[in-house]
C-alpha cells in the first residue's frame, strides 16, 4: 500500500535533510525542487526515493554539499561548468542557467559538465528554457548498466535525453526518456513486483536474451533502444554513445565503463578518465530563428495534428511527449504524492538518524 | 546482377547531367559529390539510383536548378536559410558551411533551412564538420511514411539524423540513420527480392503488425524506433518529432503530413505550412569545450574502448558507427560501384531523353 504525503511535506522533509548534511539554503531549495519535479511528475524512481542515497553518498565523501559550481573556459555561445563534486540536483540547474544566459545575447548557449553527479530528471532542466520561448535540451551520462550491440559488457549507462519545445496555447512538447529500450526505473518496478520483464530490455551475461528482471546483478544487462540489431538496437547504441560523449568526453568528466556507480557501496574505477560524470545542457531561443509567435502558433498546428490523428483501435489519441508527466502533476499537485511503503520506511529510518521528523 | 562503374565515370555522368537540366558548375559539381559520397559509402538508396527523380522533380518544376541559396534571419550562433526550392544536394552542403563559419567566431552554429528538397546522405553534411576539428550534426524531415506510436495516419518521414565526432588516430565516429526502425532503404532491398519483412518494421492501415514490404502502397505505415509501445517506440517517434520540429517548424519549411512527396507523380498538399522540406544543421568546435588534443585522444580511447569490449559468440568486435560505411568507401574507391540492372536501365533512358551517354 502506497501511502499519500502532500508536495509541501516531502518538500520541507528534503529541504531540513539537505541543510543537516551542510547545503546552503539556496542550494537546498534547489535541490529539493528539482528533486520533488520528478515525484510530482510520476517518474518515481528519480525522486525523494532517491534522497537516502544522495545522503549515504556524501557520507563516503563523494559529494560535496557545498560545491562552487564555476565556469572553466568558454566561448560566446558555450561553456564547460566544474560542479566542484556537488548533488546534481544543484550543479544542473546553474549549467542549464548559463545556457540560457548565453541563448539571449548570442541565440544559443550549450554547457558540458564535468564533476557533477546524479542530476534528477532532465526534464526540469530543459523546461526552464520555456519560459524564455528557448527550445531546452538536457542529457546526462550515468554509471554503466547497458551493453552496445553485440557487446557483453556493461559500458553505457541509461544515459537519458530531454527535449523541450514551448508551444502558444497548447502545453510544451517535453520528450524526456532513457536511450534504452526501457529505463531503470521500469525494471525496478518489476523486481519489486517479481514480474518478468518483456523480451529485448534485458540480456544475461553471455548477451543472450533474458525476462528476469534480476539478472543485472548476475553480470546481465539492459538494452538500447531498438532490443536487437535487427530492430535496430545500434541505433539506440548511437544515441547513448552521443550522449556519453556529449556530456563526458566534451566536458572531461568520466565516460563509458569509468562512470562513477550512483550507490555508495560500489566503489567508483580506480584509474578515472575524468572527473565525476557528465551533463550537457542546451538552449536555443525561438527567436534566433523565426519570431517566437509564429514558432508557437506552428507548434500548436503541430501538436493538435498529431495528438487529433486517426488512432488504431482502442486508442483515445496519439500522445504527445509531456502530456502523461503533466497530467500526473496536476493530480499529484491536488491529491498529494503517494510513496511506496519501502520508500516511506527508509525515508523514516533517514530522518531518525538526523535526527529529524519524516 | 549488378554491373561495376568506377566513381569517375558515374560522377562524369551525374556531373553532365545536372548541367544538362541548368545548374551552374560549381553547384554541379557540389551535388555530384554529395551525391556519390552515398553509393561510396554504400547507401545506395540515396545516390545515383535517385538522380532521374531529382530530374523528374525538376522537369515537374518542383526543383529550381539555379537557387539563389541565402540567409533570410541571423543571431551570432544561428541562421535560418531559404534554399529558394534548389536540390537538397546542393542547398544544404552551403548551410552546413554556415553553421561551421558561425562555430568559428562563436563556438557553435545552428541552422535552418526551408524551401529545400532531399539532400542526399545526411552523412555528407555532418562530416563537413570534422577537418575543423567540429562535431557536426544534420537531419532532415521527409515525407510522411511513418505513423507515431498509437496512430494510424502517416505523420512524419524516416527523418535521419546523423552525428560525426572527430577523433585523433582513430577514424571518426559517424552515426547516420532513420528514426525508423528501419530505413525506407532497406524495405526497398526486401521489395525488389519479394522477401519478408521481420515483425516490427511496418504496421497495416488498422495498425496491425505486418510483414509484407508493400505494405505501405495499401495504407501502411513504417514504425519509429523502438517497434511498438512496450518496446519503447513512443522515444523513436519523439526522435523523428525532433528531427520534424528543429527542421521545419524553426526554419518555415513544411512539417508533419505537409512535407511534400519525392515524387514527382505525387503532388504536395495543397494546403502548405510552409516552404518546400526542411533541414537542421550544427558545428560545434571541440575546442569550444576543451583543447582540440585533448577531446580527440579522448575519443581514441572512447572508440578503443567500444571497439575491444568482450563481444557475444560469433561477433568480432563492438561496431562503432561509421566503420562499416568507411570501410565500404576504401572497398568501392579501389574496385568501382556496383549498381543494380533497375538502375543501370534507368540511368540509360534518363541518358538517351537527354542525349548522353550512360
Amino acid at each position: 500500500m502506497d501511502a499519500i504525503y502532500s508536495l509541501e511535506s516531502l518538500k520541507t522533509f528534503t529541504f531540513s535533510m539537505l541543510t543537516k548534511i551542510g547545503c546552503p539554503d539556496d542550494q537546498a531549495r534547489l535541490a529539493t525542487d528539482v528533486l520533488l519535479s520528478a515525484d510530482l511528475r510520476g517518474i518515481d524512481s528519480h525522486g525523494i526515493a532517491r534522497l537516502s542515497g544522495y545522503v549515504r553518498l556524501w557520507e563516503a565523501k563523494r559529494v560535496n554539499a557545498k560545491p562552487r559550481v564555476h565556469v572553466v573556459h568558454e566561448t560566446p555561445s558555450t561553456a564547460v561548468v566544474d560542479g566542484d563534486a556537488g548533488l546534481g540536483l544543484v550543479v544542473a540547474p546553474q549549467a542549464m542557467e548559463i545556457a540560457i544566459n548565453k541563448a539571449k545575447t548570442c541565440g544559443t548557449g550549450w554547457v558540458a559538465v564535468k564533476n557533477s553527479n546524479h542530476f534528477g530528471i532532465a526534464g526540469y532542466h530543459s523546461m526552464m528554457a520555456l519560459e524564455h520561448d528557448m527550445i531546452g535540451i538536457a542529457m546526462t551520462n550515468a554509471s554503466p548498466l547497458v551493453a552496445p550491440t553485440f557487446s557483453v559488457e556493461r559500458l553505457l549507462g541509461t544515459n537519458p535525453i530531454c527535449v523541450a519545445i514551448p508551444a502558444a496555447t497548447q502545453p510544451a512538447f517535453v520528450a524526456d526518456f532513457a536511450t534504452t529500450t526501457a529505463a531503470n526505473g521500469k525494471l525496478e518496478i518489476l523486481q519489486r513486483k517479481n514480474k518478468e520483464a518483456p523480451e529485448g530490455w534485458i540480456q544475461k551475461k553471455d548477451g543472450t536474451s533474458s525476462t528476469n528482471p534480476h539478472e543485472l546483478k548476475d553480470g546481465g544487462a539492459l538494452i538500447p533502444l531498438g532490443s536487437d540489431r535487427e530492430h535496430g538496437s545500434h541505433k539506440g547504441f548511437c544515441l547513448g554513445a552521443w550522449v556519453d560523449i556529449f556530456s563526458a568526453v566534451l566536458s572531461g568528466a568520466n565516460y563509458g565503463p569509468w562512470v562513477p556507480p550512483f550507490v555508495s557501496f560500489l566503489s567508483p574505477p580506480a584509474n578515472p578518465v575524468g572527473e565525476g560524470i557528465g551533463h550537457f545542457f542546451g538552449a536555443m531561443r525561438v527567436d534566433a530563428f523565426r519570431p517566437a509567435e509564429d514558432f508557437k502558433n506552428h507548434m500548436d498546428n503541430w501538436i493538435t495534428t498529431f495528438r487529433n490523428a486517426k488512432t488504431v483501435e482502442g486508442q483515445p489519441n496519439v500522445v504527445i511527449p509531456g502530456d502523461p508527466e503533466r497530467e500526473t502533476s496536476e493530480i499529484r499537485t491536488r491529491e498529494g504524492i503517494p510513496l511506496n511503503s519501502k520508500v516511506v520506511d527508509d525515508l523514516k529510518a533517514l530522518a531518525e538518524r538526523f535526527e529529524l521528523v519524516f
